[in-house]
């Protein structure tokens, strides 16, 4: 530890590990230092976690509506110790193979608190370690709004919501986006009753808004209650749980109010203000290669404004461990991180919504084109209803993907591919989709779009 | 009906119906003979009811299998009026959808048995029929062996097998290729015992031997006995059920036995031979235009040598509307038609097995990458076991992607794009995936095939 790391690394979180791992691929020494598990928000408190109680959502659902499928079973009810097991036993097998490989690629982790004490410098627990690269991956923490007090038993966050130790019997959820929108779906699964309250007016409100209302109409179905562009106004705990009054005075009661107003950066403290780091609302900013105002100090994932995605970080992460090495990466679009909420129904896009589209290029230079799943087998048989839409700009390529249905979050794998290459509806349209299958729906839609509809009513 | 037709077509299954709605499009009139139902072998006995039962068998499987999830469901049988029911309802959908369809396009349906009676005519119950072009789509039917009698009761085929009243209680399966493996899974969770028996040296050999190996790996676990390498030799049947002997003299007794040794074309008598269609074995020769020996007569789906699919007939009868209407189509890439297998888990494929390419390529020509699904988040919280294996020429496009996994259908989606549009892995390799999703394998297998492996052990 006497010389200096070629990459220095303030968080082993996804934006972190990943440029941990690129970089000691790449023959540059690396230092990483992590207060709590290699793996940050994402496999310990973020995707994983949750991914894995939606899973467990989808087996209870399963069961409870066997019997449209002819199956003959009955749900019993939930058990949340099994729940967590079954969860932690997930994140404890990832986390090994994540700790085998970090060790495998010669990464030095330094385990604690680390500080930048200079621009070039973390101090950890009183010892000062250098790099000729720092790279800032310190994360993002559950945010709370002013005067709501987070008491991690009556209100609680995310964090709360993954250790509970039973099933609640009802839940206010304070914010209708990608985390509030999950947990609704999960508790409602396990037999809560759920109430969103959102202060915009719509439920996953970055999604394109024909998405929006989809989710809407499913989660009514599903009896998940939510009251949009209805701003929180206080929250009192009682005997049983808490009373959350919202704008007009209405009040709510259940047993426990989540909080999900979203995540906030992990920067405060953490001597990046005392190196002239340039930041906002506590963001650090970053240009296209993920620098920093100050040289030779880099910032990746969820501290750099943006969206704040684990998958976003990974990239961002290994592009900085290529720039540091000389290799000339191309920058990240925005617009290209895939976005999936992982709820009954899913929720998935990439690319620009149709009212970004129309935005940027005029309405008279965008055309949109909605497939029913409807119309496709296999989401018929899986019994599930939404769409495939597509936004693009008229006769050029594919601006924009959305899908919503159960498990399309699968087909946004193949809807990156089309935005990321510039694709025209006609470069997919000759392409064969296996039947039945849900992807076929993408292949259905981009036919219908370059004029040749197959099973579309035109 | 004074008018000839612009185009006649001779089956509405996939391959013809899918010509006739292209057809219409274009703006030519449109005959289509139909014997049976509208949607042929795949919508009525084929791909869009076996789908059916294997959803349900993942659902008993979910209900099985719940307490690993920490859901408390028992799974108490399956009320098999209940799936039949079930899946009559799925088909009945997409059926009248389809009707639907065909009768908004302008499309002429014929009702009856028709025959090839002149180069350009059909005759349907005593009415001659005549098209400018004609179109042969009989499809195919379930074959047997020579000496294998199917009596519908004991000894039955796929479509015998889609109306059973109960589920049996041990079942040979005769054929190990995607229909008789998909029969397997279903009736393995549906508690039957079964017994695959395959002459060929493994199951879903059509597959890459890595595919077949892992299925039946899986399988075993499952408790689906198999015997690859076992020639049929013969059955009797007994009071209980059947007594099947194969080579080597064992007998293996059930209560069934399935027939699925491969579909055979339905072309005998319907006057192709006396008309001069060039034909091999039953089947209709076409070439890359799907064009028969005889001027103006064309042939699509199961009665032409190749994969019988039902979106390889989808393609095929767009391309021949498209010809017919003076456009110029690309011929089919028959490796680019994807292929699934249903079963649980499921296999997939797109473009060539590893062998394949080798034969044609050479082996120094040829590489290959494999990652395991253990490092997926999203497979380890579906607590699935598989791999995306990958086939490539050295420094060149991906040949082939190979897919084995609950769920990986859908990814073939994805991997036919990346074969269609012959990408590298670095085409691939920048593009960010969503986390945590199962196409998200497809991301690092391709970074990985880049030289930039982020969760893989190298």
């Amino acid at each position: 530890m006497s010389d200096e790391f070629d990459v220095l690394i303030l968080g082993a979180g996804s934006g972190g590990y990943a440029c941990a791992l690129r970089a000691a691929q790449l023959g540059l020494s690396v230092g990483l230092v992590e207060k709590g598990n290699l793996g940050g928000t994402c496999l310990h408190v973020g995707c994983i976690p949750t991914k894995a109680l939606l899973h467990a959502a989808e087996v209870a659902d399963s069961a409870r509506e066997s019997s449209a499928f002819g199956v003959q079973a009955t749900l019993d009810g939930i058990d949340m110790a099994g729940v967590n097991d079954y969860k932690d036993k997930v994140v404890g097998r990832l986390f090994k193979g994540l700790t085998g490989l970090i060790k495998s690629r010669g990464i030095t982790v330094i385990e604690g608190d680390g500080r930048l004490t200079g621009s070039r410098e973390v101090t950890v627990g009183g010892t000062a370690y250098t790099g000729k690269h720092v790279v800032l991956a310190s994360g993002s923490y559950s945010r709370s709004l002013p005067g709501l007090d987070v008491d991690g038993e009556r209100v609680i966050t995310s964090e709360h919501a993954l250790r509970l130790e039973k099933v609640p019997s009802s839940v206010v959820v304070l914010g209708g986006g990608v985390i509030g929108c999950e947990f609704a779906s999960v508790w409602r699964s396990f037999g809560a009753e759920v109430t969103i309250v959102e202060a915009l007016p719509r439920l996953v409100a970055a999604e394109d808004e024909a998405s929006s209302k989809a989710l809407e109409r499913a989660f009514r179905k599903r009896g998940i209650a939510f009251r949009t562009g209805t701003p929180f106004q206080s929250v009192k705990t009682t005997d049983d749980g808490v009373a959350v009054t919202v704008e007009g005075g209405d009040v709510i009661e259940a047993e426990l109010l989540l909080v999900a107003v979203g995540r906030g950066p992990v920067t405060n403290g953490l001597g990046y203000d005392e190196q002239g780091v340039a930041m906002d609302r506590g963001f650090v900013l970053a240009d296209e290669m993920c620098r920093t105002n100050v040289e030779g100090v880099y910032a990746v994932g969820d501290i750099v404004p943006g969206l704040q995605l684990a998958h976003r970080g990974f990239q961002q992460g290994i592009l900085v461990a290529e720039h540091i090495a000389g290799l000339e990466p191309a920058p990240i679009d925005p617009a290209g991180i895939p976005r999936v909420t992982y709820s009954h129904p899913e929720v998935a896009s990439v690319g620009l919504t149709e009212a970004q589209a129309v935005e940027a290029h005029g309405a008279d230079q965008i055309e949109s084109l909605t497939y029913d799943l409807g119309g496709n087998g296999k989401s018929q048989i899986l019994q599930t209803q939404g769409f495939v839409k597509l936004v693009r700009r008229t006769d050029g390529p594919v601006l924009g993907v959305h899908l919503v249905g159960d498990r399309v979050g699968e087909l946004i794998g193949e809807a990156q591919l089309i935005y990321g290459w510039e694709a025209h509806a006609d470069d997919v349209a000759p392409l064969v989709h296996a039947h039945p299958t849900q992807n076929e729906a993408l292949g259905e839609a981009h036919l219908a779009l370059a004029g040749k509809p197959l099973h579309a009513h035109s």
